[in-house]
C-alpha cells in the first residue's frame, strides 16, 4: 500500500484571529503526508528542502512510515516559506510572504521504485512540475491532483494540459468559478469534467465538499466545528485522507470515492484543531473512528417513512 | 392530520438575474400551505388578506384541502405587499418596498376547531402575535416558529418571551450569529438552544441545514442546483414539508426530525426551480419521491470499509 505524494516541505507563519505562530513546519506534502501514514505503510514523499529544514521533523516522518529518498536537500539555500493572515471568517486569507527560495529550483526525479506506484497526490504546483512527475510514472492507478488560483490565472494552458492526464481534481468553490466563468457550481462542475478529469472534487471548506463524476453526485458536510482554530493545511489534509483510503483499499470505484471524501472531512476536522501539523501528529486510531462515527451520526437518515 | 398554518397572505414583486415578475401570489402561509398539502390533508390557514386578493387563490387553496375559515377578508383594504431584489448569488437581497395594508391590523383569533390541533407552524410575523396563538392553542403538540432580523433588531424582548413557548426555531445563520453575538454557527446554536427552544433549525441556503437538539447536530444538505431561479418563499417551503411530515406520521422524535428536514430540503429545491408558488402547484407525488432518492443518493456513504 504505498502512495507517491509531490508537494511542499516548508515553513509556515500564520496568523489567525485565535493567535499567532512563529515559522512552524508546513507545506502540501507534509500535511498529506501525516495524515495518508494512517491509512498505508509507505508514503513516498517527492519534495525539496533547503539546510534549515529541522533533521528531528525528516526523522519524525521517517518514523511514521514516510519514505524521503524522494526529498532533495539544497545545502546552500533555504526553505520555501509562507506566511498568511486569516479574516474573521476564516475562509478567506491574505498572503503576506511568499519566499520560494529552494522551491525555484525545483524539477522532482523520483527514485526508481517510487514509478511502480499506482497512487499518486500531486499538491499544488506549477502544473509542469506537475507534469513531469506524471510522465514518470509507469503505472498509474489514480493520479490525484490540487492546484490554486495563481496557476489558473497565470499557466492556464500548462494546466489545461495536465488536466488532461489525471483522475481526479481537486479545487475549491471559487477556483471552480474561476476555471470556468459559471457562477452556478453544478455548470461549473460539468464544464470542468470535460477539460479531462474523470472525478471533480470541489471543497467549499466549512460547507462540505461536492464529488462530481459522470451525471453522479455527492455531498460530503464538514463536521459543525465550535472554533477554527487555523483552516491552513486542511484541504491537503482532506486529499491525504481520500488517497489514503483509496490506496489502503485499492478500490477506486465511486462508491468507495464517497467513503474516502467522508474520510478526508473528518480527518480536515482534526486538522483545524491546532495550528500546523500539530493535531495531525496526536491523533490515533480510536480518534479517527470516533470522529468518523459523528459524520454517520451527521448525516444518517432514514427516508422509509415517506 | 391537521396543521394550524399562521402566516402572511399577500402580493410579491421579485426581481432576481433571471427575471423579474408584475405582483404575483405570495406570503409565509401560502408556500407553507401549498407544501404541507403533500403530506396532511387539514391545512387550517391564518391569516388576513384584502378586497383585492384573488378569490381564484382561496378556491385553490380550498381545492387542496386548506381550510380558510381562519382567514380575515378585510373589504376596505389592500393585501400585503412586498418587493424585492436578488443579488447575483442569490444569498442576499434588498427590498425595495414594504406596504403593510392590512398586516397593519393583524389580530389573529382562531376558529374553534382550530385550536384543538396539535401542529402550529407560526411563520414570520410579530412575536407578539405568535404568541397570542400560541395563546389559543389548547393542546400542542409541536410548536414551530420563524422569525427574521426585523424582529431581532425591534422586538428582542417579546422575541425572548416567545422563544419559551415553541418547540422548534427555524433561522438562517446570519440571524443565529445576530441572536448571540457568536460567530461559531455551534456557539450560536448552543446559547439559543438555552433560550427555550427544544429543537434549533440553522437554514444555511445552498450550504444547507442544521438540526441541533441537546448535544445532538444533524445535517441536511441543499440539492445542488444548475440554476436556482426565485429563491423567495424557500424557507417557508421547508418548513412546510419539515412540518408536513412530522404531522402526517406523528412522530416528534429527532429521529424523525431528521426525516422532516430532508423533506423540507427536498420541497425547498422544488420552490426554487421557477417564480413564486409556480412550481409547487405543479409538482406530483412522484416528482417529490424522486428528489427524495436524489438526497439519499447524494449523502449515502457505507463506512464499514474503514
Amino acid at each position: 500500500m504505498s502512495i507517491v505524494v509531490v508537494g511542499t516541505m516548508a515553513f509556515d507563519a500564520i496568523e489567525t484571529p485565535f493567535g499567532k505562530t512563529d515559522k512552524i513546519i508546513g507545506g502540501s506534502a507534509i500535511y498529506v503526508a501525516y495524515t495518508a501514514t494512517n491509512f498505508v505503510n509507505d508514503v513516498q514523499q517527492v519534495s525539496i528542502v533547503g539546510y534549515d529544514f529541522p533533521k528531528e521533523e525528516m526523522d519524525e516522518l521517517k518514523s511514521k512510515g514516510v519514505d524521503l529518498s524522494g526529498v532533495v536537500v539544497v545545502p546552500d539555500k533555504k526553505s520555501f516559506f509562507w506566511s498568511g493572515k486569516y479574516h474573521l471568517d476564516m475562509n478567506t486569507r491574505d498572503t503576506l510572504v511568499t519566499d520560494l527560495n529552494v522551491l525555484a529550483d525545483f524539477d522532482p526525479v523520483l527514485p526508481e521504485h517510487f514509478r511502480e506506484t499506482e497512487f499518486v497526490m500531486l499538491g499544488n504546483l506549477a502544473p509542469t512540475i506537475q507534469m513531469r512527475v506524471i510522465q514518470q510514472m509507469k503505472n498509474p492507478k489514480l493520479i490525484v491532483l490540487d492546484t490554486m488560483n495563481f496557476w489558473i490565472e497565470n499557466t492556464w494552458s500548462d494546466l489545461q494540459q495536465v488536466l488532461t492526464m489525471i483522475d481526479v481534481l481537486l479545487v475549491n468553490d471559487s477556483e471552480a468559478r474561476q476555471m470556468t466563468g459559471e457562477f452556478s457550481i453544478v455548470k461549473a462542475a460539468r464544464k470542468i469534467l470535460k477539460m479531462g478529469p474523470k472525478y471533480l472534487i470541489i471543497k467549499k471548506g466549512e460547507h462540505g465538499a461536492l464529488l462530481f463524476h459522470e451525471n453522479n453526485v455527492f455531498f460530503a458536510p464538514a463536521l459543525p466545528l465550535e472554533d477554527v482554530f487555523d483552516p491552513t493545511g486542511a484541504g491537503d489534509t482532506f486529499a491525504g485522507g481520500f488517497i489514503g483510503h483509496l490506496a489502503k483499499t485499492k478500490d477506486i470505484s465511486f462508491e468507495n470515492m464517497k467513503t474516502a471524501i467522508i474520510i478526508g472531512s473528518a480527518m480536515a476536522s482534526f486538522c483545524v484543531e491546532k495550528f500546523g501539523v500539530q493535531r495531525l501528529k496526536e491523533i490515533t486510531k480510536a480518534d479517527i473512528d470516533a470522529r468518523l462515527e459523528e459524520f454517520v451520526q451527521l448525516v444518517n437518515f432514514d427516508i422509509a417513512l415517506v
